[in-house]
Parts: C-alpha cells; sequence; structure tokens
C-alpha cells in the first residue's frame, strides 16, 4: 500500500513509520521535517500536500496539539487552539483527503484516553479527543467508494512522559502504540476507536 | 433550590423547567423568550446573564444548536457554527457560570445519544456531542467548592421528532428526558454522561 503519514517525525508517527515501512510505502509529511512539508491547521497547506502526494491506499494523521492547563486558566485562544488544531485539524485531513483516498483505503486520526480517563488540567484536550471519536462514528457512516476511518486512542507514551520529565505517569512504548495505527490500516474496522493499549503483539 | 435553565423555552427545556417547578425555584433564561433572554454564543450575554440572576445551586443548559447535513456538504461555516453555538457555548456556560454557582451545587450540559449512535448526516452533531461529554468527565476534576458538573445525552425526542415531521425513529417523550436533569441536579453525581432513556420513573 502507499500510505501517507502526517505527523512523521513526532514521537508516535515515527514509530508508526518504522512500523509500516518494509511492507508499505511509506510518505511522510511533517510541519517541521518530513519529506512532505505539512501543517495541518491550514486548509491550504493541506491542499497543497495531498495534490503533491496523489492518490494513496491509506492517510494517517499523528498531528496535532491541544492546551494543557487547569481549566479556570485556559483562556478562549487556548480553546482556539485546541479546535483549531488537533480536532479541527484532522476534521479537515479527513474532508480534504478522503478524494485522494483509493478505493477500500482508510484514514486514520488520533485522539488520546484522556477522552475517556482525565486528569487535571485536561478539560481541553478531553474534549478534543473526545470529539475526533464522535465525528470518527458518525462519518463512517457516510465514507464513499468502501473507505474506512478509525481513530487510535494512545494513552501516555513512555517517550512522551520521558521527554516531558513526567514521573510516576504509567505509559506504553510508541512502538506499541504504532500497532494500532497498523490495524486501522490493515484490518477490516471501520468507525472505531482502537484503545492502543490492547494492541499487543 | 434556586436553578438557572437556559433554553428554557425549547422543548427540551420546557419539559426540564416543569419536572422542577413546585419544588424548587426555577429562574428560566432562553434566546426568544424566557423571563431572562440570553445566547450562549455570546460570552457578553452569558456575563449579564449571570450577572443579573445572581447565586444559583444549579445551573441547567438545554440549549445549542449543531449543523445537521451530510459530510460533503458540511461547510467550514457549518463546522463553525456547531462548535461556537452548542459545544463551546455550554462550555462558556461553565467557565462564567462557575463562580455564581454556590458551594456544593451543580452544573448540567446537553449532548445527545448521536455521540455513541450517530445516523448519516451527523458528523458535526456527533463530534459536538461527544466533545460535550469529554470535557465535563475532565471539568469535573477540577470544580471547586464541591460543584458538580454533568451532562445529560438524550435520544430523539417524541416532541422533536413531530415538528421535524421525521416518521420511524424511534423517541421518547420530553417529559422522560426531564428526569435525567432532575437526578444530574439532585442527586450526587458528578463527571458522568447521563443517558436520559435509563431514567424512567
Amino acid at each position: 500500500m502507499r500510505i501517507l503519514v502526517i505527523g512523521a517525525t513526532g514521537i508516535i508517527g515515527k514509530a508508526v513509520v518504522q512500523a509500516l515501512q518494509g511492507r508499505h510505502e511509506v510518505l511522510e509529511a511533517s510541519r517541521k521535517h518530513g519529506t512532505y512539508p505539512a501543517d495541518i491547521t491550514s486548509k491550504e497547506s493541506l491542499l497543497g500536500l495531498f495534490r503533491k502526494v496523489g492518490p494513496v491506499d491509506a492517510i494517517i494523521s499523528a498531528a496535532g496539539s491541544a492546551a494543557f492547563k487547569p481549566l479556570t486558566q485556559l483562556g478562549d485562544a487556548d480553546f482556539q487552539l485546541s479546535l483549531n488544531d488537533k480536532l479541527m485539524g484532522q476534521v479537515n485531513v479527513v474532508r480534504l483527503g478522503l478524494e485522494h483516498v483509493r478505493d477500500g483505503g482508510s484514514i486514520t486520526l488520533t485522539s488520546g484516553v484522556l477522552a475517556q480517563e482525565p486528569m487535571p488540567g485536561t478539560s481541553a484536550i478531553a474534549l478534543v479527543n473526545s470529539a475526533l471519536e464522535g465525528f470518527t462514528r458518525a462519518a463512517a457512516l457516510e465514507m464513499p467508494r468502501g473507505v474506512r476511518i478509525n481513530t487510535v486512542s494512545p494513552p501516555w507514551v513512555n517517550e512522551t512522559l520521558e521527554a516531558l520529565g513526567m514521573k510516576g505517569v504509567p505509559g506504553i512504548p510508541a512502538a506499541q502504540v504504532a500497532r494500532a495505527y497498523v490495524e486501522s490500516v490493515e484490518g477490516p474496522r471501520s468507525g472505531q476507536v482502537l484503545d492502543a493499549r490492547k494492541f499487543t503483539a
């Protein structure tokens, strides 16, 4: 398969690329590095990306940020950033990318376990993650040409916890999270939220 | 208790007011009619409402619209309306209303069963409903002074189905949906999504 990974240079994206490489042709898009520069918060950037890449069998988005702050400190700008970036950025990957996905292909987005299991400071993140999951369940009912759509919900990833210096929070390796993306691309599921903790080798 | 109902003249809001009246002092706010005019899409309007109403024991929001259209017909403006209105309108009820809720009081928002059980045309609605549920679970962890927060998830309501001329879709009466709001206000729950189908008399 020809697979476009958006967010390919992030901690999860890198692991996803590694898990798919060898068996598939993987195209790496990223805001900063990557073969294909792309910013999901810009529709123009996404349109340019999909035009340049051409037809693919799968699109994976492991991109997007949302604000991590106590509720009382979350300002309008924090909510706006979260909605524009991780939420509508990924929704726009679907809206704009769909026509470039071949018949029977798939689109996979990324939410996160805070949707169901929040912690203090994650009101905006939980909002965005849950929104992506609801969108996925509904959008799957309208995908044309046998195209599937799923969302992977990663837990805290060890490499992220290390980078943030967060100790005592349980995580799993990015390589294990990547298995859920492989299942979404290679398996038959659609309209599902894949809890990445459940996809062991 | 002194209870502010926002969206008090809607199909669900009216039933909620009726269910609470007698036992409680109910203040009715609404975009169009109601004792207290209020538009949840405007922070200024919400600030004015809460100032005018003063301290309350509970705020209930049964307000907010989102776009009902096939995915391919949902434009940027449809998503923006849905995010600004039913989603951030209600999130702002929490952000701005919280300080007017007395110790041990509660805030109750409204999502909808399409969050978990979508149908074609509900990608934006499912997104918004799920977002409200994720936000509620997370925000509950940070509520001060024993204030609780829940979201009621109504199914299709008979009165709405009738008004829309939708036949063959199963619904329940608004009066039954209202029971979930009563449970949210009078019961001990917090951080929960109350499936209104489960609250029979």
